[in-house]
Protein backbone atom coordinates (compact mmCIF):
# COMPACT_ATOMS: atom_id res chain seq x y z
CA UNK A 1 0.00 0.00 0.00
CA UNK A 2 1.20 3.56 -0.69
CA UNK A 3 1.96 6.08 2.25
CA UNK A 4 -0.86 8.05 2.80
CA UNK A 5 -0.85 11.31 4.94
CA UNK A 6 -4.06 13.38 5.38
CA UNK A 7 -3.40 17.25 6.63
CA UNK A 8 -5.48 19.29 7.72
CA UNK A 9 -7.53 21.02 11.04
CA UNK A 10 -8.68 19.18 13.73
CA UNK A 11 -12.36 19.92 12.56
CA UNK A 12 -14.16 18.57 9.51
CA UNK A 13 -15.36 21.36 7.91
CA UNK A 14 -13.77 21.19 4.22
CA UNK A 15 -11.59 18.08 5.26
CA UNK A 16 -13.43 15.46 6.61
CA UNK A 17 -14.73 14.43 2.99
CA UNK A 18 -10.95 13.21 2.43
CA UNK A 19 -10.79 11.51 5.45
CA UNK A 20 -13.95 9.69 5.38
CA UNK A 21 -13.28 8.55 1.88
CA UNK A 22 -9.72 7.11 2.45
CA UNK A 23 -11.80 5.23 5.43
CA UNK A 24 -13.93 4.10 2.62
CA UNK A 25 -11.94 2.88 0.37
CA UNK A 26 -9.55 1.05 3.20
CA UNK A 27 -6.88 3.34 2.81
CA UNK A 28 -4.82 3.57 5.46
CA UNK A 29 -3.55 7.11 6.00
CA UNK A 30 -1.57 9.23 8.76
CA UNK A 31 -4.67 11.72 9.94
CA UNK A 32 -2.33 14.61 10.67
CA UNK A 33 -4.33 17.48 12.69
CA UNK A 34 -2.55 20.15 12.18
CA UNK A 35 -3.03 22.62 15.05
CA UNK A 36 -3.50 26.65 14.30
CA UNK A 37 -0.18 26.97 16.17
CA UNK A 38 1.85 24.77 13.86
CA UNK A 39 0.18 25.71 10.92
CA UNK A 40 2.44 29.03 9.73
CA UNK A 41 5.34 26.71 9.81
CA UNK A 42 3.29 24.05 7.72
CA UNK A 43 1.35 26.61 5.59
CA UNK A 44 4.28 27.08 3.04
CA UNK A 45 4.75 23.60 2.16
CA UNK A 46 1.83 23.17 0.95
CA UNK A 47 0.87 23.52 -3.22
CA UNK A 48 -1.64 26.63 -2.81
CA UNK A 49 -0.73 27.69 1.17
CA UNK A 50 -4.18 26.02 2.19
CA UNK A 51 -5.22 22.56 3.60
CA UNK A 52 -6.35 20.26 3.29
CA UNK A 53 -3.38 18.19 1.18
CA UNK A 54 -3.49 14.26 0.55
CA UNK A 55 0.21 13.31 -0.01
CA UNK A 56 0.27 9.88 -1.45
CA UNK A 57 3.51 8.58 -1.51
CA UNK A 58 4.84 12.01 -0.86
CA UNK A 59 3.11 13.56 -4.02
CA UNK A 60 0.93 15.82 -2.71
CA UNK A 61 -2.84 16.60 -4.07
CA UNK A 62 -4.70 20.18 -2.41
CA UNK A 63 -8.74 21.36 -2.96
CA UNK A 64 -10.79 19.46 -0.88
CA UNK A 65 -13.39 19.00 -3.90
CA UNK A 66 -10.85 18.13 -6.45
CA UNK A 67 -9.58 15.40 -3.16
CA UNK A 68 -13.06 14.09 -3.01
CA UNK A 69 -13.80 13.71 -6.86
CA UNK A 70 -10.21 12.05 -7.38
CA UNK A 71 -10.90 9.21 -4.45
CA UNK A 72 -14.39 9.09 -5.18
CA UNK A 73 -13.20 8.24 -8.80
CA UNK A 74 -10.51 5.53 -7.51
CA UNK A 75 -13.57 4.16 -4.90
CA UNK A 76 -16.09 3.53 -7.20
CA UNK A 77 -17.88 6.36 -6.09
CA UNK A 78 -19.04 8.32 -9.38
CA UNK A 79 -21.33 7.79 -12.20
CA UNK A 80 -21.63 5.24 -15.27
CA UNK A 81 -21.02 7.98 -17.40
CA UNK A 82 -20.46 11.75 -18.38
CA UNK A 83 -23.53 12.76 -17.91
CA UNK A 84 -23.59 11.37 -14.59
CA UNK A 85 -20.81 12.81 -13.78
CA UNK A 86 -22.12 16.10 -14.53
CA UNK A 87 -25.12 15.96 -12.24
CA UNK A 88 -22.91 15.57 -8.76
CA UNK A 89 -20.38 18.20 -10.20
CA UNK A 90 -23.55 20.09 -10.49
CA UNK A 91 -25.25 19.54 -6.91
CA UNK A 92 -21.69 19.50 -5.38
CA UNK A 93 -20.79 22.83 -6.70
CA UNK A 94 -24.33 24.28 -5.59
CA UNK A 95 -23.58 22.95 -2.04
CA UNK A 96 -20.27 25.19 -2.34
CA UNK A 97 -21.97 28.04 -3.66
CA UNK A 98 -24.38 27.64 -0.41
CA UNK A 99 -21.33 27.21 2.19
CA UNK A 100 -19.66 30.47 0.49
CA UNK A 101 -22.47 32.51 1.08
CA UNK A 102 -22.97 31.52 4.50
CA UNK A 103 -19.13 31.93 5.00
CA UNK A 104 -19.11 35.71 3.83
CA UNK A 105 -21.85 36.22 6.82
CA UNK A 106 -19.79 33.91 9.08
CA UNK A 107 -16.63 35.61 8.39
CA UNK A 108 -17.79 38.97 8.76
CA UNK A 109 -15.41 41.13 11.43
CA UNK A 110 -18.28 43.46 12.29
CA UNK A 111 -20.69 42.00 14.81
CA UNK A 112 -23.25 44.87 13.69
CA UNK A 113 -23.18 44.17 9.94
CA UNK A 114 -22.35 40.50 10.78
CA UNK A 115 -26.24 40.61 12.16
CA UNK A 116 -27.56 42.39 9.37
CA UNK A 117 -26.38 40.19 6.75
CA UNK A 118 -27.75 37.29 8.77
CA UNK A 119 -30.65 38.59 8.76
CA UNK A 120 -30.81 39.65 5.00
CA UNK A 121 -29.75 36.17 4.17
CA UNK A 122 -31.54 33.97 6.59
CA UNK A 123 -34.92 35.76 4.49
CA UNK A 124 -33.72 36.32 1.16
CA UNK A 125 -31.37 33.19 0.41
CA UNK A 126 -30.88 30.64 2.75
CA UNK A 127 -34.79 29.61 2.44
CA UNK A 128 -34.65 29.32 -1.39
CA UNK A 129 -31.28 27.67 -1.55
CA UNK A 130 -31.70 25.04 1.40
CA UNK A 131 -35.24 24.58 -0.06
CA UNK A 132 -34.41 23.42 -3.32
CA UNK A 133 -31.12 21.25 -1.99
CA UNK A 134 -33.93 19.40 0.30
CA UNK A 135 -35.39 18.77 -3.08
CA UNK A 136 -32.92 17.61 -4.76
CA UNK A 137 -32.24 15.08 -1.63
CA UNK A 138 -35.69 13.87 -2.06
CA UNK A 139 -35.70 13.51 -5.21
CA UNK A 140 -32.70 11.48 -5.05
CA UNK A 141 -33.96 9.25 -2.39
CA UNK A 142 -31.19 10.62 0.40
CA UNK A 143 -28.40 11.62 -1.87
CA UNK A 144 -26.82 14.11 -3.43
CA UNK A 145 -27.14 12.91 -6.92
CA UNK A 146 -27.92 9.97 -9.17
CA UNK A 147 -30.61 8.38 -6.42
CA UNK A 148 -27.51 6.53 -4.56
CA UNK A 149 -24.20 7.10 -2.80
CA UNK A 150 -21.50 8.79 -4.60
CA UNK A 151 -18.37 11.00 -3.67
CA UNK A 152 -20.78 13.88 -3.48
CA UNK A 153 -22.23 12.45 -0.18
CA UNK A 154 -18.83 12.56 1.61
CA UNK A 155 -18.47 16.03 0.74
CA UNK A 156 -21.79 17.49 2.10
CA UNK A 157 -21.92 15.12 5.14
CA UNK A 158 -18.35 15.87 5.69
CA UNK A 159 -19.07 19.53 6.26
CA UNK A 160 -22.47 19.17 7.36
CA UNK A 161 -21.57 20.48 11.02
CA UNK A 162 -19.92 23.25 9.55
CA UNK A 163 -22.19 24.64 7.08
CA UNK A 164 -24.92 25.06 9.99
CA UNK A 165 -22.37 26.25 12.35
CA UNK A 166 -22.35 28.71 9.75
CA UNK A 167 -25.84 28.96 8.57
CA UNK A 168 -26.49 30.11 12.30
CA UNK A 169 -29.59 28.53 13.15
CA UNK A 170 -30.44 25.48 15.22
CA UNK A 171 -33.53 24.39 13.15
CA UNK A 172 -32.09 22.78 10.05
CA UNK A 173 -32.16 19.37 10.83
CA UNK A 174 -36.09 20.10 11.33
CA UNK A 175 -36.68 22.44 8.52
CA UNK A 176 -34.39 20.46 5.65
CA UNK A 177 -34.83 17.11 6.79
CA UNK A 178 -33.52 15.25 3.72
CA UNK A 179 -30.37 16.91 4.28
CA UNK A 180 -29.33 15.47 7.52
CA UNK A 181 -30.65 11.94 5.57
CA UNK A 182 -27.41 12.45 3.74
CA UNK A 183 -24.66 12.83 6.36
CA UNK A 184 -26.67 10.10 8.69
CA UNK A 185 -26.79 7.69 5.75
CA UNK A 186 -22.75 8.33 5.09
CA UNK A 187 -21.92 7.81 8.97
CA UNK A 188 -23.36 4.60 9.09
CA UNK A 189 -21.88 3.21 6.48
CA UNK A 190 -20.17 -0.01 7.54
CA UNK A 191 -16.49 1.03 6.34
CA UNK A 192 -16.38 4.16 7.92
CA UNK A 193 -17.00 2.56 11.42
CA UNK A 194 -13.39 2.47 12.32
CA UNK A 195 -12.02 5.13 11.13
CA UNK A 196 -15.25 7.28 13.54
CA UNK A 197 -14.40 5.57 16.35
CA UNK A 198 -11.19 6.58 17.06
CA UNK A 199 -11.16 10.31 15.10
CA UNK A 200 -11.48 13.11 17.33
CA UNK A 201 -14.85 14.43 17.84
CA UNK A 202 -15.40 17.66 16.51
CA UNK A 203 -18.13 20.42 16.69
CA UNK A 204 -17.48 21.36 13.43
CA UNK B 1 -27.62 17.52 -34.09
CA UNK B 2 -29.20 18.54 -30.66
CA UNK B 3 -30.74 21.48 -30.37
CA UNK B 4 -28.37 23.78 -27.56
CA UNK B 5 -28.99 26.86 -25.97
CA UNK B 6 -26.42 28.31 -24.00
CA UNK B 7 -27.96 30.88 -21.41
CA UNK B 8 -25.84 33.95 -19.54
CA UNK B 9 -25.80 37.61 -18.96
CA UNK B 10 -24.56 39.58 -21.67
CA UNK B 11 -21.47 39.57 -20.77
CA UNK B 12 -17.82 36.66 -20.48
CA UNK B 13 -17.56 36.33 -16.54
CA UNK B 14 -18.59 32.83 -15.83
CA UNK B 15 -20.31 31.79 -19.11
CA UNK B 16 -18.04 32.69 -21.79
CA UNK B 17 -16.40 29.31 -21.03
CA UNK B 18 -19.53 27.57 -21.86
CA UNK B 19 -19.65 29.42 -24.85
CA UNK B 20 -16.11 29.15 -26.09
CA UNK B 21 -16.17 25.09 -25.42
CA UNK B 22 -19.32 24.87 -27.34
CA UNK B 23 -17.30 27.02 -30.02
CA UNK B 24 -14.34 24.42 -29.96
CA UNK B 25 -16.22 21.70 -30.83
CA UNK B 26 -18.37 22.51 -33.38
CA UNK B 27 -21.39 22.69 -32.16
CA UNK B 28 -24.34 24.93 -32.84
CA UNK B 29 -25.56 26.76 -30.04
CA UNK B 30 -28.61 29.65 -29.80
CA UNK B 31 -26.19 32.01 -27.72
CA UNK B 32 -29.02 33.43 -25.39
CA UNK B 33 -27.28 36.57 -23.75
CA UNK B 34 -30.19 37.37 -21.33
CA UNK B 35 -30.74 40.52 -20.30
CA UNK B 36 -30.86 42.13 -16.55
CA UNK B 37 -34.32 43.62 -17.38
CA UNK B 38 -35.39 39.85 -18.58
CA UNK B 39 -33.70 38.41 -15.87
CA UNK B 40 -36.76 38.13 -13.41
CA UNK B 41 -38.85 36.28 -15.64
CA UNK B 42 -36.48 33.88 -16.25
CA UNK B 43 -34.54 32.74 -13.12
CA UNK B 44 -37.43 30.69 -12.02
CA UNK B 45 -36.88 28.05 -15.03
CA UNK B 46 -33.32 27.68 -14.06
CA UNK B 47 -32.24 25.12 -12.04
CA UNK B 48 -30.81 26.90 -9.06
CA UNK B 49 -31.50 30.34 -9.96
CA UNK B 50 -28.68 31.42 -11.40
CA UNK B 51 -27.27 31.37 -15.05
CA UNK B 52 -24.87 30.05 -17.01
CA UNK B 53 -27.40 27.40 -18.21
CA UNK B 54 -26.79 25.18 -20.96
CA UNK B 55 -29.88 23.33 -22.64
CA UNK B 56 -29.32 20.10 -24.67
CA UNK B 57 -32.52 19.17 -26.33
CA UNK B 58 -34.41 20.58 -23.07
CA UNK B 59 -32.43 18.98 -20.80
CA UNK B 60 -30.50 21.82 -18.52
CA UNK B 61 -27.70 22.18 -17.43
CA UNK B 62 -25.67 24.72 -14.85
CA UNK B 63 -22.91 25.60 -12.38
CA UNK B 64 -20.17 27.07 -15.07
CA UNK B 65 -17.40 24.84 -13.43
CA UNK B 66 -19.07 21.36 -13.97
CA UNK B 67 -20.49 22.49 -17.60
CA UNK B 68 -16.86 23.32 -18.50
CA UNK B 69 -16.15 19.61 -17.64
CA UNK B 70 -18.85 17.85 -18.81
CA UNK B 71 -17.88 19.61 -22.41
CA UNK B 72 -14.38 19.63 -22.08
CA UNK B 73 -14.61 15.69 -21.52
CA UNK B 74 -17.25 15.50 -24.38
CA UNK B 75 -14.62 17.23 -27.02
CA UNK B 76 -11.23 15.45 -25.66
CA UNK B 77 -10.07 18.36 -23.64
CA UNK B 78 -9.63 16.51 -20.67
CA UNK B 79 -6.91 13.81 -18.52
CA UNK B 80 -5.14 10.66 -19.79
CA UNK B 81 -6.52 9.09 -16.37
CA UNK B 82 -7.48 9.95 -13.11
CA UNK B 83 -4.36 11.95 -12.03
CA UNK B 84 -4.28 14.21 -14.68
CA UNK B 85 -8.17 15.03 -14.17
CA UNK B 86 -7.33 15.48 -10.82
CA UNK B 87 -4.54 18.10 -11.61
CA UNK B 88 -7.22 20.42 -13.52
CA UNK B 89 -9.71 20.03 -11.42
CA UNK B 90 -7.20 21.02 -8.47
CA UNK B 91 -6.17 24.06 -11.12
CA UNK B 92 -9.21 25.51 -11.46
CA UNK B 93 -10.46 25.35 -7.72
CA UNK B 94 -7.93 27.59 -6.97
CA UNK B 95 -8.44 30.02 -9.98
CA UNK B 96 -12.00 29.29 -8.29
CA UNK B 97 -11.20 30.74 -4.98
CA UNK B 98 -8.98 33.80 -6.34
CA UNK B 99 -11.77 34.92 -8.35
CA UNK B 100 -14.21 34.33 -5.09
CA UNK B 101 -11.79 36.25 -2.95
CA UNK B 102 -11.58 39.27 -5.31
CA UNK B 103 -15.26 39.15 -5.81
CA UNK B 104 -15.75 39.64 -1.74
CA UNK B 105 -13.76 43.11 -2.18
CA UNK B 106 -15.64 44.00 -6.08
CA UNK B 107 -19.25 43.39 -4.74
CA UNK B 108 -18.75 45.32 -1.28
CA UNK B 109 -21.27 48.11 -1.27
CA UNK B 110 -19.61 49.92 1.76
CA UNK B 111 -17.61 52.10 -0.63
CA UNK B 112 -14.89 52.64 2.70
CA UNK B 113 -14.90 49.28 3.49
CA UNK B 114 -14.14 48.11 0.13
CA UNK B 115 -11.52 50.48 -0.49
CA UNK B 116 -9.95 49.12 2.50
CA UNK B 117 -10.50 45.61 1.56
CA UNK B 118 -8.64 46.33 -1.80
CA UNK B 119 -5.92 47.78 0.03
CA UNK B 120 -5.72 45.01 2.03
CA UNK B 121 -6.02 42.18 -0.49
CA UNK B 122 -3.99 43.91 -2.80
CA UNK B 123 -0.87 43.85 -0.13
CA UNK B 124 -1.45 40.36 1.60
CA UNK B 125 -3.50 38.14 -1.24
CA UNK B 126 -3.67 38.82 -4.62
CA UNK B 127 0.69 39.19 -5.26
CA UNK B 128 0.87 35.29 -3.96
CA UNK B 129 -2.03 33.63 -5.24
CA UNK B 130 -1.42 35.27 -8.51
CA UNK B 131 2.24 34.57 -8.00
CA UNK B 132 1.77 30.58 -7.49
CA UNK B 133 -0.86 30.79 -10.34
CA UNK B 134 1.49 32.67 -12.61
CA UNK B 135 4.54 29.82 -11.66
CA UNK B 136 1.62 26.90 -12.62
CA UNK B 137 0.84 28.24 -15.86
CA UNK B 138 4.91 29.24 -16.54
CA UNK B 139 5.35 25.59 -15.61
CA UNK B 140 2.49 24.09 -17.58
CA UNK B 141 3.53 25.64 -20.51
CA UNK B 142 1.13 28.38 -20.76
CA UNK B 143 -1.58 26.33 -19.65
CA UNK B 144 -3.75 25.54 -17.02
CA UNK B 145 -2.53 21.97 -16.27
CA UNK B 146 -0.81 19.03 -18.05
CA UNK B 147 1.10 21.47 -19.99
CA UNK B 148 -1.39 21.60 -22.81
CA UNK B 149 -4.75 22.56 -23.83
CA UNK B 150 -7.73 21.50 -21.38
CA UNK B 151 -11.29 22.67 -20.38
CA UNK B 152 -9.52 24.37 -17.85
CA UNK B 153 -8.24 26.70 -20.02
CA UNK B 154 -11.39 27.69 -21.37
CA UNK B 155 -12.51 28.05 -17.64
CA UNK B 156 -9.63 31.05 -17.55
CA UNK B 157 -9.64 32.68 -20.56
CA UNK B 158 -13.16 33.23 -20.24
CA UNK B 159 -12.82 35.17 -16.99
CA UNK B 160 -9.89 36.12 -17.26
CA UNK B 161 -11.22 39.93 -18.11
CA UNK B 162 -13.84 39.31 -15.55
CA UNK B 163 -10.86 38.89 -12.73
CA UNK B 164 -9.32 42.02 -13.76
CA UNK B 165 -11.95 43.77 -13.34
CA UNK B 166 -12.80 42.92 -9.81
CA UNK B 167 -8.97 42.21 -8.91
CA UNK B 168 -9.15 46.24 -9.62
CA UNK B 169 -5.41 46.24 -10.68
CA UNK B 170 -4.36 47.70 -13.95
CA UNK B 171 -0.69 45.89 -14.23
CA UNK B 172 -1.63 41.87 -14.18
CA UNK B 173 -1.31 41.55 -17.38
CA UNK B 174 2.56 42.99 -16.92
CA UNK B 175 2.86 41.48 -13.74
CA UNK B 176 1.64 37.80 -14.38
CA UNK B 177 2.60 37.22 -18.07
CA UNK B 178 1.98 34.38 -17.91
CA UNK B 179 -1.99 34.15 -17.23
CA UNK B 180 -2.46 36.55 -20.18
CA UNK B 181 -0.91 34.22 -22.52
CA UNK B 182 -3.33 31.30 -20.95
CA UNK B 183 -6.09 33.63 -22.46
CA UNK B 184 -4.36 34.32 -26.01
CA UNK B 185 -3.58 30.97 -26.38
CA UNK B 186 -7.38 29.81 -26.44
CA UNK B 187 -8.32 33.26 -28.18
CA UNK B 188 -6.39 31.92 -30.61
CA UNK B 189 -7.62 28.63 -31.49
CA UNK B 190 -9.20 28.06 -35.20
CA UNK B 191 -12.43 26.74 -34.43
CA UNK B 192 -13.39 29.49 -32.21
CA UNK B 193 -12.58 32.18 -34.81
CA UNK B 194 -16.24 31.88 -36.06
CA UNK B 195 -17.95 32.43 -32.84
CA UNK B 196 -15.19 35.43 -31.71
CA UNK B 197 -16.25 37.05 -35.01
CA UNK B 198 -19.98 37.06 -34.30
CA UNK B 199 -19.98 37.00 -30.36
CA UNK B 200 -20.79 41.00 -29.26
CA UNK B 201 -17.68 42.52 -27.25
CA UNK B 202 -17.94 42.90 -23.86
CA UNK B 203 -15.81 44.64 -21.43
CA UNK B 204 -15.87 41.88 -18.78
N1 LIG C 1 -11.02 25.72 -1.98
C1 LIG C 1 -10.17 25.19 -0.96
C2 LIG C 1 -10.26 26.04 0.27
C3 LIG C 1 -9.30 25.59 1.34
C4 LIG C 1 -9.36 26.47 2.56
O1 LIG C 1 -10.08 27.48 2.62
N2 LIG C 1 -8.60 26.07 3.57
C5 LIG C 1 -8.55 26.80 4.80
C6 LIG C 1 -9.13 25.99 5.93
S1 LIG C 1 -10.81 25.53 5.67
C7 LIG C 1 -7.11 27.11 5.15
O2 LIG C 1 -6.19 26.33 4.85
N3 LIG C 1 -6.89 28.25 5.82
C8 LIG C 1 -5.62 28.64 6.34
C9 LIG C 1 -4.94 29.69 5.52
O3 LIG C 1 -5.50 30.12 4.48
O4 LIG C 1 -3.86 30.12 5.94
C10 LIG C 1 -10.59 23.76 -0.67
O5 LIG C 1 -11.77 23.44 -0.83
O6 LIG C 1 -9.71 22.95 -0.31
N1 LIG D 1 -21.29 28.74 -9.03
C1 LIG D 1 -22.16 29.26 -10.08
C2 LIG D 1 -22.38 30.72 -9.86
C3 LIG D 1 -23.34 31.27 -10.86
C4 LIG D 1 -23.61 32.75 -10.61
O1 LIG D 1 -23.14 33.34 -9.62
N2 LIG D 1 -24.42 33.32 -11.51
C5 LIG D 1 -24.74 34.71 -11.42
C6 LIG D 1 -24.18 35.49 -12.60
S1 LIG D 1 -22.40 35.38 -12.68
C7 LIG D 1 -26.26 34.87 -11.47
O2 LIG D 1 -26.95 34.09 -12.15
N3 LIG D 1 -26.77 35.90 -10.80
C8 LIG D 1 -28.14 36.26 -10.82
C9 LIG D 1 -28.90 35.86 -9.60
O3 LIG D 1 -28.32 35.20 -8.69
O4 LIG D 1 -30.10 36.19 -9.53
C10 LIG D 1 -21.50 29.00 -11.44
O5 LIG D 1 -20.26 28.96 -11.49
O6 LIG D 1 -22.24 28.80 -12.41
Amino acid sequence: MPKVVFSYFPVKALGESGRLLLAYGGQDFEDNRVTPDKWPEYKPSTPFGQMPVLEIDGKKYTQSVAIARYLGRKYGLVGADAEQDFEIDQNVDFINDIRAKAATVHYEADEALKKKKHEDFSKNFYPVLLGKLNDIVEKNNGHIALGKLTWGDFVFAGMYDYLKAMLASDDIDQRYPALKRVAEHVYALPQLQAYLAKAPKTEI
